[in-house]
């Protein structure tokens, strides 16, 4: 049923989030609001203790309702995988079953991997007091683990629903890894850069700044290399030169060479 | 003062997590959990706004009592930020300030430099409600923008200084991607692997299962990939053994070659 009839936007491509008996409310919508937070939509229930729908869910979702209420409540963890094709469990004790283990950054990948090929992934969250059932980890492809502090490495259900869907989201993500923010101006060109280095060095030729002839290149240099990291946009070029004016107590004298 | 008396321990080398006028005790207690998770110690409370110490701070801690009992209360960011070589702050809204951005992957490998250099950073994070303050903001490196659902991405505290603490903490992470757990027994070797692909195709050819003599040999390739994939161990290897018995309803009868 639930293979001819799948349960699930492809189009998404993102895994989708198993909770099998949730016991609080509150962690079902806290864990909503983090799917949400990572571009995931598809919230399936296995048995949760309290019931369905959960007026505590949706008051921890933080408005993350549209998960809420598309979640589908399952009698069965074999319902709730029958269309994926791959499936994560999260566990922070290895049970001593043989199975392969991923990071949640590897995970990404082979779920990214996946939403490329058409297919959909799942990922098993257990019970928050117990965690998983041995009998649904024997359900899934493959283990997640989080690498962190291992003397003190308890999540709780959200946060852990949180890096994974992170991790997720940042494998389709091209957010450049640093930039500069320049909001209505644009970085500053080098004329503009190397005019400003023109005013500031003749007014502090003239001031007598350079006591040493000799080392006056080298200084030059130095104060140069520290406006170039200073990455100045057009507009900020100007504002320098209104400082070194200030300074001085005069506009530009010099001609501009 | 702060500078010549640093306030960390170097050999730690997180970042710093401050947080300025937090409102919830609450919230600085599940920041401390998400802290130690990611192996962070380092807690800086400006201004707090209920006090501290704070039993509700305790409560929300899960246990995370070191990074409270060890956090330094400020009356100014200035104070807090005194012997850092580079401050994070995380902001949701841009403020028209013209800074360097970073995602939180390329703040942790900028982290790691400025720690192996034996210098120290720390993040910056505002009151729940309106975040930083923009002389806060202008106090700051780089700004950290976390890539999440543009239209749906705020995150509450704890869960902030989660995904940040989890990127410096991959940096310093060497679990493998992905790997297999066998526990106590290991993965096969291939003359065990051959040896039982040898048992089951004398088994399928004494039973007529390779119907097409000139298809036996894909089907045979066919099939030795599959058992390929399993990455099956010694262990399991001998239960196969033990299946193929099962279903013929005798021991291995074929001398092994």
């Amino acid at each position: 049923m639930a293979g001819t009839n799948p349960m699930r936007e492809s189009v998404l491509g993102g895994p989708a989030i198993i909770l099998i008996e949730p016991q609080l409310g509150e962690n079902i919508g806290t864990c909503a609001r983090a799917m949400l937070n990572c571009g995931l939509t598809d919230l399936r229930l296995v048995r949760p203790r309290d019931g369905w729908p959960s007026g505590s869910a949706k008051a921890a979702a933080s408005g993350a309702d549209i998960v809420l209420d598309n979640a589908r409540l399952c009698d069965t963890t074999e319902e709730a995988i029958a269309d994926l094709s791959h499936v994560f469990a999260t566990t922070a004790r290895n049970r001593g079953m043989i199975k392969r283990i991923m990071t949640p950054r590897e995970a990404a990948v082979e779920m990214r991997a996946q939403s490329s090929a058409g297919l959909s992934t799942g990922v098993l969250f257990g019970p928050e007091r117990t965690g998983l059932f041995n009998d649904d980890l024997a359900l899934a492809d493959t283990s997640l683990t989080v690498p962190l502090n291992p003397s003190f490495s308890s999540l709780n259900l959200a946060q852990a629903v949180l890096l994974i869907g992170y991790e997720w989201y940042q494998t389709g993500d091209v957010t450049p890894g640093r930039y500069l923010h320049t909001g209505a101006t644009r970085p500053a060109n080098k004329e503009e850069l190397v005019n400003f280095f023109d005013h500031l060095e003749q007014e502090l030729s003239g001031s007598g700044f350079f006591s040493s002839p000799e080392k006056k290149p080298s200084m030059i240099r130095s104060i140069r290399n520290c406006f170039q990291r200073m990455d100045l946009t057009e507009q900020e070029v100007r504002t320098f030169h209104g400082i070194v004016s200030a300074l001085t107590g005069r506009k530009r004298v010099y001609p501009k060479e």
